[in-house]
């Protein structure tokens, strides 16, 4: 059986911590689609063609990565991949109700589709995309949160 | 004792969620006004006149229930009313850490005031506004979450 | 529409926020009935005698307010006494997350009876049986957290 | 690759939720494996002998499911087993910080151990099996919480 | 030793919780500096003047408490302050799921730098700058939640 | 002016998360007493004797810090010992959930008391002394989660 998931989100910027469970959901699934999600009426920080090409870079020799980028509901997105798991990072029981929301409805939407929690590893569990925009902006180095940041 | 309740939201959009507590705090009260509240500054996904027509058709048939907007403090359109307990659905949590901190602050503004917190059942656990917007901006449906989903 | 509902609980003791809570109660019901539950296999720090007493002397003068023991589910207690809501005070999230679990499963063992959460105030907040039935195990006293906590 | 996983817990019942998760589970691993604690200090509710024949029951026509006992660490049994992922449903927050604790130290007992979360279906998002030993205690019936319960 | 801390934060506006955070600081530190963080993307509320003015007001007599404005790294704010203690307030387990990852960011990028949790006490518990804010935007009084509020 | 503080606990036994924490106070306070309380009707896994022995051996060669036992309220304690403040250390939201309720509590017992919450560090975030002594009880290795396990 061939088991394909997607890992979807915003990745702005892709952190170590989610590089992680990019490693961890390789050994679950055959294939992992990074998944990057790009709404037209939102801002974004880095520019959409730089995280792709960072994240295209992080896992140019990890055979069973792929890197997309997507603007419909996430649930089709993934039924379209015959990706039939959706992968989420937790660091905290915040995260998690609020995860939790989002697969209930992606469940409600495509019955087919499971979320498949993953922790993020305490090493990495301060690692959020917010604060790591929040360091970039006041100039702060970011090289301690994300793997080849100089690609951003 | 005649008992009357005010159940205040943005309703953007008004879920089956929301629908479930109206017809829960029908058990415990003689009257319940859903209070649409309007701040010139914000923006909203759906107009609220299309909101109020919504929300007005769903409770046509249902007595005790009236539908009014209000642009001031909560508590001030609650006394205004003679409504001395507001309702607040309640699905974790988090939620409820959130919802905490209003309910006192409301209590600090005018004592009289008490709010009733109803669980969010579990069928309509996942649903929440934001990502029903979410999902109407992609395109996707959202008839399974809210009633008469055509009129918004 | 006479309103009834249940305050179920150990109360061991019956500390300020849960008489807070029984006064909150009287706004939205006709008749509060404080059930006692009483389970064989269980040990209690206060002897039941005591602890019907001390609940009894707080409310003698409080219409509408009754004392009871029981020791079946609570679901079953309620409607017995035709007592369709069964209230629950809330001190933060973590205990939401509790009770929402049995708010649940007494509903799935009857649909018709409802929890209503109150919030118990700030003032009260720290109030827990658990801490002072500590504090007097280590001969502090509680008559801060309790009201006549002689009579215990 | 024959993925296998390990899902851990006393089962003291094995509820439907448990079940939801084991057939979950069969869409991310080849085989899972239902393990039931063991351990000789605790005082458990139900009989070992019957727990392991209930849970037998509800499986004994889905490929890729085996039930065992064990009476040691966790991730001893998981690696005796060649699993190398653990499997947990998750409810709310709450859970999640408790189940967090648990899976950290099991990755420092073992670091080729990870473990997978799942997300408790809202329909079976009240059962616990806490709750439902309550019920039985009191007496109530717990059909609707345990698929075949007459086998307890 | 000389023991200086940094209390950050935006204080837009600075609660009366803000104020017996800095009150129960001065027991374990010689001097506290109140930094008001400006960033020059984001839109405050209450003009920085005021909010600089307003502060100033509320420690002019009580000796260890300096008031200063930064627009770097919060870590790097305090390094040149040689403030190795960061002082934030809790109220609530969300709150501190917040708080910890910021916390753990900040030690990070600067392992001297500590951060030292302070409760928010009970009677300032509901108190939350944005609440007061849409206070005031609906012109209620927010003179229970901030002192000297006219200065604002 | 002489800072002194109370870490409290039952330790049981004291992990290297709780070293750290003591480490850190060092940094707030001048001194700390370590102190482990005993309770006549509490049942504990590793002897009193030994934990004292195990905790002195960690600081032997640390000035500010001091063992000792207490069986008596902590607020008592503390203010006989002249510590005016206790400290605690916070893993997850759910920790301080609970340690509020405590801190509160203490406060209200007496009012120059406070509460300190520090972190505990990512890296010791999983240890927990309920789990140490599961691992301890199935014959695991408890040696990466408490520094010289041998003498307990």
């Amino acid at each position: 059986m061939n088991r394909k998931a997607l890992f979807p989100g915003s990745f702005d910027p892709f952190t170590k911590g989610h590089e992680a469970i990019v490693h961890k959901s390789l050994t679950l699934f055959d294939e992992v689609i990074i998944g990057i999600g790009f709404n037209a009426s939102k801002t974004y920080y880095f520019p959409i063609e730089k995280r792709i090409e960072h994240i295209k870079s992080l896992f140019k020799n990890t055979p069973g990565v792929r890197v997309l980028t997507y603007s419909k509901l996430t649930v089709e997105f993934a039924k379209e991949n015959n990706a039939f798991h959706i992968i989420r990072g937790l660091r905290d029981g915040k995260d998690f109700d609020y995860e939790k929301s989002i697969a209930l409805m992606n469940k409600d939407l495509n019955e087919q589709i499971e979320t498949v929690f993953l922790l993020t590893d305490n090493i990495y569990g301060a690692i959020n995309s917010t604060i790591v925009r929040e360091i970039h902006k006041n100039e702060g180095g970011i090289e301690k949160f994300v793997t080849n940041s100089h690609l951003l």
